[in-house]
């Protein structure tokens, strides 16, 4: 039976009794030696890795080229904003994994598809450094296609409602203004991402 | 008198007591009409807008091609992350303000760059929205130098620590690995969008 999920009540949550998410404050001296405070919020799930979560971009070729260069986004109702939102494939690193193999343990779990290489792993970034302590790398992750794009079942975990949608890479500027002209929030760090290749694009073809 | 910023004390922090995030539990029903808990962060510091933040995409060009396209990154010390990290100019939108005006004004604040006009004012994007509620908008403004690249003072207020760095922008994915070797904490939006122009390269010259 589907329903349309919804948010039923918010209500402050003391530090104490939080499990995921917890608060903090920050006594700290700045360059000039003075002592000032910071709150910050903090996962409380970090495994040893030391990195909270792994965003994946898939580079899904074909071998034959019968389809264009293309990555995959996941539709996802997120509690915190209570609407859709576009996201790369994501997930929290596990203990005793490094953030590459969270990367094609996610992207197998959320999506199906099945990497063979990885393409790139950024730096330990930060996603929010004036309010939170979480981290994240960004793993891009090549797919090949014998030839036609396939679309291989996820293996999603009970409770888990994830859509995914592939989608050229050199529309991905253009799809998410689509999908937030349909009600849908996009994540800023994949808008980033679509920012840069259609800067470069502009950039390439002489229009800015 | 310079000295090196330091936090002195992290304590754990009631909610009731928070001036500038806060936590709230999140009762909802999900997409079989269940009823789950999410835990979240918010900040308390939103205004009319309904955009809580801005980060700049300056793109610096000269009217006689006395250099390259460039950009301005900027370095400064975040107490959540106890490191200084590598961010576009960025700031929060006070009230009355556009999230528009806000990047005109933080950029000009933050590096001393004034703004020609506006080239992409990205969708009302979300920063972790399985964490938080923070949301923000990527604007890209265009600054326009007669001839070669002049570096204005920047308007800091008192406390406020930034360095600024005008960046090639064909260059901006490899200082940001140089950064980060040599200690800096990268923003993740600002990677994404490096990796984003990085990929259209070595798409471009079929490197990939």
């Amino acid at each position: 039976m589907s329903s349309v999920p919804q948010i039923l009540s918010k209500t402050e949550l003391p530090a104490s009794e939080a499990k995921w998410v917890t608060l903090y404050k920050l006594k700290w001296s700045d360059a000039e030696g003075k002592e000032r405070t910071w709150e910050c919020a903090e996962r409380k799930t970090r495994k040893s890795s030391g990195v909270d979560a792994v965003a994946i971009l898939a580079l899904i070729k074909s071998k034959t080229n019968a389809f264009p260069l293309s990555t995959v986004v996941i539709e996802q109702y997120r509690p915190p904003i209570d609407k859709y939102i576009i996201e790369l494939p994501a997930g929290l690193v596990d203990e005793g994994e490094t953030p590459e193999q969270a990367a094609i343990r996610e992207l197998k779990e959320e999506t199906g598809y099945e990497a063979d290489s990885v393409i790139e792993s950024t730096p330990l970034t930060v996603v929010d450094p004036g309010m939170t302590t979480a981290n994240m790398k960004m793993i891009a992750l090549s797919v090949s296609m014998e030839g036609e794009l396939e679309k291989p079942e996820p293996h999603l975990e009970a409770g888990e409602f994830i859509v995914t949608r592939v989608v050229e890479l050199a529309k991905l500027h253009e799809e998410l203004q689509a999908y937030d002209k349909k009600g849908f929030v996009i994540d800023a760090r994949l808008q980033h991402l679509a920012s840069g290749l259609e800067l470069a694009r502009q950039l390439h073809t002489g229009s800015l």
